[in-house]
């Protein structure tokens, strides 16, 4: 039998140094002999998400054989029908597959549990992450997956874009291309216009097609200034041309060797020369999990986002009404969860998602 | 003799546009027969500038032959030793200069006034911009040019940046190069990156100068994803280095014939990327004033910063305790500038500096 833990957090005015001190070994895993039964009430921990002043403390619990009443799994299991998932540090890091998912995808399947990925990465449509659940083994279907990409498209459909007769031009990869195709959106720039500079002599002006009425931008890694330039005039000098960005996302990760400039960057050129805010469709917003909730009539309390990061996954789940359960296989240790800094608090937290099924693996 | 005209703006409880309908024509100009002498305390109309509910209202004002005490022309030359001017639409539109303006400066000397050059373009040294004045037959010294890629230079010398025997990773053109060979602080980046691109593979990690101190972001022409990644990983993991901007401008003038997107694109697409707050050496940060306060022993509230710019220099002005003109020669239109939307007023406007001597071209 291999130990696990799954974790909850709680609101307390207990400085948390304070109660490492008093309690430790209070983050070790894996470890026998530890606490107990903690029973806290969810409506309890909801609100120490967003508290300010909420001072996170852990409590390790290792679990017994059989599920009881009271302990964090089997009450997060009742209370959850729908796992939304993050997929990059929470399924697989870099084009690595997280060791055990599979079979914890399945489980979850078994228990009738529906499941959706969300992924802030444009770079990839629908399609293109279909290839690359199938090259890591795993067995999804196209609309279980939720790309920024494809929110973008889904934006642009609810909006009824296609109605003005209007253009998409687009700063990004082919990701948004395929979903704009999809949805019969016509669109230019993105990877055709990677290499283009601007010529400058006097008297001379940057021609943009006064029929774009909206600009998405994505993460770019041909990013330049024709583009930068092309998507400003569109912005500031089409009546009504909106800016739609997929997701501002500080850094990701391209590889899993170190943490690259995200969409941020690129969000943040097109912010910085219009002062236009976007709307943004990827996580946080919440046009995905409206989305989900409308199509698959769910029960919004009853869907928990799974995630590896605090200000996107943990925070998106917060805003969005939905329970939330951060993992350390990714990009935030437990140091910097259970510091006092952090204010954006999980309703539980994991080691990898293994956790959930601890005795089976 | 020419009619010419200098605004003054008050604040004042009544709405602009009643104004307008009362006592109209109020903005036209080089009309005869109009209203008389405005005499209104400068100490009165200085609380005007940055009070965010004042209304501005217009009053117009046919000069006579004589300057009268009370005349605006007569206070404002009265009041300044000297007179600060932005560049682009002020002195020059691209690349042609603004008619008028070499014998302006003239007599602005022959007045015992001290002149200084301010710009917010990174993308020449102080030599580059002698050579640009040269060119459009305006005599000065470089010691009167204060361009943003100076202002960088002159922050790193005044925080002593040399003695930590760190580099400088430039995110701008040759002009912010020519002004650190100038203090002797290394440097790389620049044009020299300008066609790197990253090479994305299982594992791999853009490696970068531990030995970085400062990343100084300034128009680029030829950003791309190497730099911003570049910057990032300076940013993000090497302890203590700063992130300096030259400035955030939104859109800029590569060209008189639209607006092009400007610094804001570059240092926006780093604050994206990193969650950092540059240092702004440019306007409308205090560097360049508090720099030639210091150096030249000038008062500070005897300086009039001359722009044709309401949130850069008008607002670099009122910042920074001096007088202020806007000029209509630039990017600003009348209606912009007395709209109840702005909330940014200048001391006076003018429509190009000719008006400072009406009597006289």
């Amino acid at each position: 039998m291999r130990l696990s833990a799954i974790h909850m957090l709680a609101a307390s005015a207990a400085p948390v140094r304070a109660f490492v001190a008093s309690a430790a070994p209070s983050v070790a895993r894996f470890a026998g002999g530890s606490s107990g039964i903690f029973s806290g009430a969810r409506q309890g921990l909801r609100g120490a998400v967003l508290a300010s002043k909420a001072r996170p403390v852990s409590r390790t619990m290792r679990m017994a054989n059989s599920q009881r009443l009271g302990d964090p799994i089997g009450q997060m299991m009742d209370k959850t029908d729908v796992f939304i998932f993050d997929c990059d540090g929470v399924i697989w890091k870099g084009d690595s597959l997280i060791e055990g998912v599979p079979s914890v995808l399945d489980r979850l399947r078994q228990a009738g549990k529906r499941i959706f990925f969300v992924t802030n990465n444009s770079t990839k449509s629908r399609k293109g992450y279909k290839s690359k659940f199938d090259s890591l083994g795993l067995s999804v279907e196209p609309e279980e997956i939720f790309s920024s990409s494809f929110a973008a498209a889904a934006y642009l459909e609810q909006t009824r874009f296609k109605d003005t007769g209007k253009k998409v031009y687009i700063v990004g990869e082919v990701g948004i291309e395929e979903e704009l195709d999809l949805i019969g959106v016509p669109h230019f720039g993105g990877p055709s216009d990677g290499s283009k500079g601007v010529e400058l002599k006097p008297g001379f002006a940057l021609p943009h097609d006064e029929n774009v009425g909206a600009v998405v931008v994505g993460f770019d890694r041909m990013i330049n200034y024709y583009k930068i330039q092309y998507a400003q005039l569109c912005i500031n000098e089409n009546p009504g041309c909106e800016f739609i960005a997929t997701n501002t996302d500080a850094v990701t990760h391209l590889t899993d060797a170190q943490e690259w400039a995200g969409n941020g960057a690129m969000v943040g050129a097109i912010k910085g020369c219009t002062g236009v805010e976007p709307t943004i469709v990827g996580k946080p917003g919440p046009l995905m999990i409206d989305y989900i909730i409308q199509k698959y009539n769910v029960e919004r309390s009853r869907i928990c986002m799974v995630g590896d990061r605090l200000d996107t996954d943990v925070l998106f789940g917060a805003n969005n009404g939905l329970m939330s359960i951060l993992t350390l296989s990714g990009v935030t240790t437990e140091e910097k969860l259970l510091s006092p800094e952090n204010k954006i608090n999980p309703d539980y937290y994991v080691n990898s998602i293994n956790d959930f099924f601890p005795f089976y693996t």
